[in-house]
């Protein structure tokens, strides 16, 4: 469908549901119909620009699923808590990324998962670290932030928080994947110093933020974590301010790389903050976040301002990533 | 000794110090000796003005010996790292407090501790959580932060880690005590229907911040966490940017109070965002985050800013705290 065609039938959706008299839909200053917009991704890192063409387009194919699934959710007036889920549930049963199926070994040959969601109206947010046998680690991230006093859930805890939820469960060997198999592998040779090891074991999570008609913005953030990890090493997704972040008067934020470098700079609420107190657009704070304060190579930010902006920064030299909103842009890029 | 002589006596020591050439002391621009300060708290919250005289006075030498502890280190020409770290483990050993040995209990009848600590100089830090057999947890936190190239360890992992480090171990047990037992009970009561409950099961912590003559900041915060938690509950100590941050360019922060409000204002880095981005005081940038955007009785912070300045602000009834610097100040407060 030619961009003009799809825009000019986004176009008319906000319209339908004025019609239909949903008060809260907003309008915006000028008269224009309310916006929406989305962006998600899927890890940020050293992706050769040698892969085949046909695992190019898978990877294309999948971001615009997941993309896509999103984009349906905010184009049928739906929440950007909803529309977060529903785009990290995508990217999560997809094997081709470190979330759920497909989420890198630890060290003793497991998967342990983390996951964060965050709501820009109220700030409420969930986060769970070390899960084991969920399906869909952000999916119980929001029912933390839901249906619990707490916002940070973690190890045998969390899984006995989602025995009380009945929450889909899987045994752990169900996110096995052949390729994460090989990396810990090449890890594990590293290691007894036998191989040069995986060329970028620390990138690797999917993440999507939205911002809905209703002027409500969210973040959603998860990941299999490192390859090779020990320790119970919780990395930046599911710390608020860190790897997810989401603020009404600001942006929503999902963060994906060196994620010990993005704890110690805060940096999505860092992003929010030059945005709140210097009066920064989106692109200029994370720019500033992303190129001033961190180091080439620690990878990168999606973000989604309040008035409508997207932002897709990385310092790595590539991000798997999609953007789209009411103004019919529909995008996804690895590289460049 | 009256506070002048005492005054006097301390502004000596960094004079001392430069004479033997210890050429990375800094001179204040105005000529003035270099300064250090420091802050400690051991926890906030609903704490009765009608405990026992005998009682106020304990605390009151427990909240004077901690300080005491930093004040030499710092006096000493010691780093600031090393001072917030003495003083943490002098709280985690004092059974008085929410922190090592007098931690509460968890719903199982156990303690699962968490600290983490922060240097502003680099914003290097570590973090451990739901460690069940470290005697001093903030010890562990500096070891994450100096011997791992993680921020952030967690449940059994964590202690998988102080094996390889050997620092001391206690059982379980041995953070026992009969105060945190029958709060147990109360709410254990509370939650069958018999009884009230404890007052103010939320709030416990200690932390530390300091700035020593070398102009570097640091912090670090530890805690038994919630009376009664369950499903691996996380709070905001371990979370940097919100119960902990430091760096040089602002302050360092160490906060105490109802942790799931302190993670989703991300305190710590909001008070550090608001004096490097909006030019604010510690103490206004202190005041702003804690009475106009958190709840009344959430909690409180103790900061000390890059300038030797202190600020102790809560919005509770009370906060166990003290403070202390090279002009001579030294204070222990609980109430006003």
């Amino acid at each position: 469908m030619p961009k003009t065609v799809l825009s000019l039938l986004l176009a008319l959706v906000p319209v339908a549901l004025l019609a239909q008299g949903k008060a809260d839909v907003l309008l915006h200053r000028d008269g224009a119909p309310p916006r929406w917009a989305i962006a998600i991704h899927g890890g940020a890192g050293v992706i050769p620009k040698t892969m085949p063409e046909a695992t190019k387009r898978e990877y294309f194919q999948s971001l615009a699923a997941a993309l896509k699934a999103g984009q349906d959710v905010l184009a049928g007036g739906g929440t950007s808590l909803d529309a977060v889920e529903k785009v990290v549930r995508t990217l999560e049963d997809d094997p081709r990324f470190n979330a759920g199926k497909g989420a890198v070994y630890t060290h003793d040959g497991r998967h342990e998962l983390d996951a964060a969601i965050m709501r820009g109206k109220d700030l409420a947010c969930g986060s769970v670290a070390a899960v084991t046998t969920v399906k869909n680690p952000i999916s119980l991230a929001r029912l933390v932030m839901e249906k619990s006093p707490h916002v940070f859930l973690a190890g045998g805890g969390a899984e006995a928080f989602a025995d009380s939820m009945k929450v889909p469960r899987v045994p752990n060997s169900y996110f096995d994947t052949d390729l994460r198999f090989q990396q810990l592998q090449e890890e594990l040779k590293k290691e007894r110093g036998e191989g040069p090891g995986n060329p970028d074991p620390k990138h690797g999570t999917v993440g999507a933020v939205a911002l809905d008609v209703h002027g409500d913005l969210a973040a959603a953030t998860s990941t299999g974590g490192l390859t090779n990890k020990r320790f119970g090493r919780i990395g930046d997704v599911p710390i608020i301010g860190a790897g997810t972040y989401a603020n009404n008067r600001t942006c929503a934020i999902s963060s994906t790389g060196f994620g010990e470098q993005f704890i110690r700079h805060s940096v999505s609420h860092d992003i929010s903050a030059l945005m709140e107190y210097r009066g920064l657009t989106l692109q200029q704070a994370a720019d500033e976040v992303i190129h001033k304060k961190l180091n080439p190579g620690d990878g990168g930010i999606i973000g989604v301002a309040h008035d409508g902006s997207i932002a897709l920064v990385f310092n790595s030299e590539g991000m798997f990533r999609g953007a789209a909103d009411s103004g019919g842009r529909f995008e996804v890029k690895i590289w460049e």
